[in-house]
């Protein structure tokens, strides 16, 4: 595959993994959604489908890897590293394209959420406060963007991170995939439902980004559209799901060549 | 394939698509049924195996395309447009004959829900107003036929209806199929899949026709049928999950002829 | 496949699909159960699930058709019909197991409920009166064993029945299976889902037995049992899951030759 | 496959297997959880999705059993016995590593709940008294380590514990597989989908342990954990999630050999 290859094809897939993705919270969670309150379990396999369509979407062009962290660990399995930035420069704008969709995709549900009398006296009461809808991962509308924390507490939400991270990582690189992830239907199947059972499982403490880029490249949007009564972006916790999925990707990297080779 | 088998099977396919897809919305919002308030989640997972039903049967004979945003797509990517009438033909007769299904499948239940004091009290004070029952795609009745916004806005509606059929689209044209989608098993498992996802993720605001003749076939059946106190059939709605998935199919056949091949 | 093998892989694969069938009624509707109230998702999931695992076990021996109805089609299909006593008498011996099995296996849940004094009394003051348990495929205990139609009307359950049945029979016909439904792991899982469908989407009229024996030997259990309070057995409607599974397997098969073929 | 493979593969996959597992449970019990009051469907899914994450890890090495009563089976129906320490030895370990890694994932979850007055109460009130959180597999906090009857009854327990491990041997053993277990990706999913089914449908009265270790490994991990108020790990009914399954098992192996050679 070539580099541009690469580049269009981790913008394409990453871009529907976060539409699909960053839709199911907004489904769930924003006012005048068919699918508000539908739970935890409608976010768990939401996501899970968000990474078969995005990856299945990817496979011819680029294997679909759709994460700094798989991206990590395959370069560590593989030693194969000068693709790497090709793959993360797609990614970020495919996880800033999926954003917007998702903002164009709910943008009557934003308006309805964000201008709700209620809504707007719990966000602009404390936007950085304690998170009451518990069953979206991170708070309303942000929420829909990026994960935050039930209980804030940088190493145990690093922890969880890695944790997850470790999970995902070490089940991608034990499929014997190549560089490319050359995966073929069923794994895309099996990868997707492994994110269902992580999300399902783990997903609890932290809202499971287990993907740097999932996190980052929608908070820059969130911070970036003009949402009424949007809040802050919570910077603050910004580094956790950046740094955690990309330890978590390293330690299952290692053990991987520790253990499996 | 002969175009006598293409529309035999789009017949069967689309009729069992829309039997179970239909049937899936009357389980969970009409009175008396076992499955009353079963979800979000069960509306979903009943149109993906609506679509894995659907496919399956009709596989051997169209490749099960049952949707003319599927075909326009299809038509995009091979250059071939002679067989594009019989999969129309059949789609629609089959969506139409599919929803008959579902009213007889679940007759006295429209019988019961339609009768029920409170239930015609809301429908005849009202019946082209806001929608109460929100987790179905549509209001009562209605939604078993046809989709409905939850906020009635024609671009915003437009654009849902375009970026979810977008995704599905696109999903179908990177599979390597050829004219006749000769789909596989795995094939048509992970095209179900995907639509549970996009029901799960992006159903939230429009109830996700995605498919101009899920939407119209039914539409048309429900304006016909003898139903009592059915109200309107919300004929100002009908032409925006009809163009939207056949924008959003065309937006996806350009994307994939430019950036896929 | 010698008649033997035929009796035993039905008998196996039958009862594993009355225990995790009929023992997901049980989780979900009889007190003391962890799983109480989950609902129809786990209902409808926890059938396909059942028919994965009983036609996985009888593949090898038997196909496992597990249900008269498909037994019915497959014969019509293939015009090979002298080994269908044998699948018969497997399938309802099998049946008849596995609701003992469903008996054994929550029988500390049965008693709690059935000396349940709320229970009692609405049991014992109207035992064919209207269902209250609204969600599980029957009354309370009785629809841990057969099936029973949420509006009682004869035309109109056997229509659902009828229906529900074509839709699972056309299914396996165009599977292009051989006599003994040679099927591959990916085929039972699709069939298991397309039953997650059917449950989903047509379930809501009767609890869709879709199956002559899957209603018929556990209701002969059920009557045999010693369940205190257990109310009457339903016999008046226990024709309607026998007729309507069998006339809709006829239809499935007749419309197989006429269009298929 | 060599011992030392055997031993890694099992340690990595019944780790992933009760972190998983554990990790849902954990999930949709504790306080301070996004996933909290998902309900049974969660967890049944979870559970299924965890033996697909662990068997999958495993596979190249083990063949990820995980399990000591797969691994009787399995053994039964092959007759290799002497590698079957090697397994043993390391699921047990992986169990409690397993164990330790959703105490680490959910710590501040832990804390949270088991510092809550309200919960404290009713633990310190009654450590071994009636599980008043029905929905999940044993009391609050020793739930997501081991499983606990919801009707204390030995025997009925027993009973329970063996049905379901038949169901789950049996399945594998028929599988066809020689004593590696050499699934390949879609007998994975499979049995995941039966330990789905499993769950959702015999898991009601004691939720299901189904593998010796499975519960062992967790209770011993939670009878050392620091835990605040954490009260008793219920050891009067540690046997019996061991012996049930390997009961169970056994008759499953017999079974296979009387029946299906």
């Amino acid at each position: 595959m070539s580099n541009g290859h690469i580049v269009i094809g981790e913008i394409f897939g990453t871009a529907v993994l976060i539409l699909l993705g960053g839709g199911v919270v907004a489904a769930v969670t924003l006012k005048r959604s068919k699918a508000k309150d539908a739970g935890w379990v409608a976010i768990a396999f939401g996501w899970g489908f968000a990474v078969l369509g995005g990856a299945y979407i990817a496979n011819g062009y680029s294997g679909g890897q759709l994460n700094p962290a798989v991206t990590l660990g395959v370069a560590i399995k593989t030693g194969v590293w000068h693709t790497v930035p090709f793959y993360l420069i797609g990614q970020l704008v495919g996880a800033m394209l999926g954003a917007v969709l998702v903002w164009l995709a709910y943008y009557g549900q934003f308006q309805a959420h964000l201008t709700d009398p209620e809504v707007v006296a719990g966000i602009t009461a404390d936007p950085a406060g304690p998170v009451t809808a518990r069953k979206a991962p991170g708070g309303p509308v942000l929420g829909v963007f990026s994960t935050g924390p039930e209980i804030r507490n940088p190493v145990q939400n690093l922890a969880t991170e890695i944790i997850g991270t470790m999970v995902l990582v070490l089940f991608i690189l034990t499929q014997g995939m190549t560089q490319g992830l050359a995966l073929n239907g069923l794994g895309i199947l099996l990868t997707a439902l492994i994110v269902v059972g992580i999300g399902l499982s783990l997903g609890g403490p932290t809202g499971y980004a287990i993907n740097p880029f999932r996190d980052l490249g929608p908070r820059i949007v969130h911070s970036l559209l003009p949402l009424p009564n949007k809040g802050g972006s919570d910077w603050s916790y910004a580094w956790i799901p950046v740094v955690g999925p990309l330890v978590g990707a390293a330690i299952a990297g290692g053990l991987y060549k520790l253990a499996f080779t």
